[in-house]
C-alpha cells in the first residue's frame, strides 16, 4: 500500500500556501510571484518567489508534480536498481535568505517518489535545516527542540544525516547547524511515513519564525552585511557543487529558474578574508561544528 | 621525448610575472598578493590575486607545480587507463574580473601533465576564452585573430573545442565568445607541442589588452553593473557546477582558496530577470551564439 500520490500532492500544495502566507506576513508591500506551469507529461510547477522585500531579501517556495518517464541518474545513486524507470514525483521546496544578517537562511525540502514497476516502490525524502550568519545558542537550541518535538524516536538518525549531508567537503565545513534529513524513506510503512512527513511540514514555522521575529529588528552595519555576502558564497558553492537535490534538478532537464532559485540573491567571494579572532564571525565558525544542541535540556 | 618539466615551469612563471606587471600597471595602488607555497612532495603553489582595484575588481594568475602519488578520477576522464598512476603537474591559470561591465572577463589556462610510468605519457592542455557583459564586434574579432595568428593551423579545432567545452548546459548558453581550447595534446611530439603552448600563452595580451584600454574608460551606470553582477551568475555557475578543472581541484584536495580565486568577486542572483527587447543586454544573449568571427576578414 502505497500514499496517494494526489493526498501528498494536497498536502504539499497546502504546505505551500501557507508558508507564503506567514512569509508575506513579515512585507508590507513585497508579495510572491505566483505561476502555475504544466509540465510534460501532465506535471505541475508551482514556483513562488518573493525578493527585495523589507525583511525577506529572496524567499523560494515551489511545489512540483514531476512525472517522468526516466529516472536520471543523480536520484537513482543510492537506488541503481531503479534506474531507467519511470516515476512520479511531489515535492515541496523552500529556501529563505533574510535581508538581515543575523537572522539565519533556513531550506525545507520534502519530496514523495513513486517508482512505476513490478514492485510498487515509493519512498519519501527531505528534512529542513539552519544556516545562521551569526550565531545565537538559544536559537540552535530552539530549532533543534522544535525539530525534535516533529522527528520524535528517528530525530537522533535525522540529526546526523543532516550533519552529513549538509557538509562543504572541500571548506572542511558544515553548511549550517543542520536540523533534519531523511531519504529513501519507508519506515513504518506508507500511513507512518506520511504521517512523519506532515509532522515535520508542520513544525518548518514553528521552528523557524520565532527566530525571524526576534533577530529581524537587531541592527547590522557594513560589517555584518559583508560577511553575510561572503558566508553566502558557501551556500552557492554547496547548492552548484555539491547538493545532489540541484545535480538531479539540472540533469533531470527542470525548469532552471526553479532549480536554481535556491541561489542567495547577492554573493561575494574573496580570496582568504581575513576573520578578526575573538569575533562574533570567528565565533560562528567555531560554534557551527555539529554538537547535540539538545543535550542540557 | 618530452618536454621538461623544469622547462615548462619556468615558461609559466615568467608568463606569470608578465601577465601581473601588466594587470598591475592599470592600478594606481592596487597589487597583487604575492606567496610562494610548498605543497606536498616537492610542488608549489604561487598564487597571486589583485582585488579591489579601480580596472580589476579582481584578478587571479595562479602558478601550481603538482607532484602527486595518484591521479585523481577527474583527471583521467578521458584517459582512463591513467588512472591511480603518479604523476607531475605544472599550469597557469588566469581570470580577470574587471570593474567596468563594459570589458569582458577573460581567462587563460595552460598546464603540462607528465606520468610516471612504462609509456611515458605526457600531455599539454589549456586555452583561453572572453566573457563580455556587452557585446561588441570588433572587439570579438581582434580577440579571435590574436587567437587564430597563435594557434595557426589548429585555430578551427581548437575554437570549435572552445565553444563546446564553455558551455552551459542548463542554461542552453554559452559562456562567452570562446577562443581557444585544447586537451590531452601531444600533435607534433613534444618539442611542437611547448612551441604551439608559448605562443597561445604569449598572445594572451595582446588579445585581452587592448580591448581593457578600448572599454575601461566608458562611462556606466547601475543599470550596466547589475547586468554585471547577474551574468556574473552564470560564470559561478559554470566554475563550480561544470568545469572540469575546477572539479579537479576540488577533489585533488588543492588548496581550496586557489581553487576559488575564480569566482567572481561579486555575484547577483535573480529570479527571471526580464531582459527588454532590442536592448544592448538582449544584443548580448543573441550575439555570443558560437559563430565564425573571422569570416568578413
Amino acid at each position: 500500500m502505497t500514499a496517494d500520490v494526489a493526498d501528498v500532492r494536497q498536502y504539499f500544495i497546502n504546505l505551500q500556501d501557507t508558508i507564503c502566507t506567514r512569509l508575506e506576513a513579515f512585507e508590507p508591500t513585497a508579495r510572491f510571484s505566483r505561476e502555475d506551469i504544466a509540465t510534460p507529461g501532465g506535471g505541475l510547477s508551482r514556483p513562488r518567489v518573493i525578493a527585495k522585500g523589507e525583511v525577506i531579501e529572496k524567499a523560494a517556495v515551489q511545489f512540483t508534480h514531476s512525472i517522468g518517464p526516466t529516472l536520471p541518474p543523480a536520484a537513482t545513486e543510492r537506488n541503481p536498481h531503479l534506474a531507467g524507470r519511470p516515476f512520479q514525483a511531489v515535492a515541496i521546496s523552500m529556501i529563505v535568505h533574510p535581508q538581515n544578517p543575523y537572522v539565519p537562511t533556513t531550506h525545507m525540502n520534502l519530496r514523495y517518489f513513486v517508482v512505476d514497476g513490478a514492485d510498487d516502490t515509493w519512498y519519501f525524502g527531505g528534512g529542513f535545516d539552519l544556516t545562521p550568519y551569526y550565531l545565537f545558542e538559544e536559537d540552535c537550541v530552539h530549532w533543534h527542540q522544535v525539530a525534535a518535538n516533529a522527528a520524535g524516536t528517528h530525530y537522533d538518525a535525522m540529526k546526523a544525516a543532516c550533519d552529513a549531508y549538509f557538509f562543504i567537503p572541500h571548506r572542511d565545513e558544515p553548511r549550517g547547524i543542520g536540523g533534519l534529513f531523511f531519504d529513501d524513506w519507508t519506515q513504518g510503512g506508507s500511513d507512518s511515513s506520511f504521517n512523519l512527513v506532515q509532522r515535520i511540514g508542520n513544525a518548518l514555522l514553528p521552528a523557524y519564525i520565532p527566530i525571524v521575529e526576534r533577530r529581524t529588528t537587531t541592527p547590522f552595519g557594513q560589517r555584518e552585511r559583508d560577511w553575510q555576502l561572503y558566508r553566502r558564497g558557501r551556500y552557492a558553492e554547496f547548492n552548484l557543487a555539491i547538493d545532489r537535490g540541484t545535480k538531479y534538478g539540472l540533469q533531470s532537464g527542470r525548469r532552471v529558474e526553479s532549480v536554481l532559485a535556491s541561489l542567495p540573491p547577492l554573493v561575494a567571494w574573496e580570496y582568504q578574508r581575513p576573520i578578526e579572532p575573538d569575533s562574533p564571525e570567528a565565533a560562528l565558525l567555531e560554534l557551527i561544528k555539529p554538537r547535540n544542541w539538545l543535550a542540557s535540556t
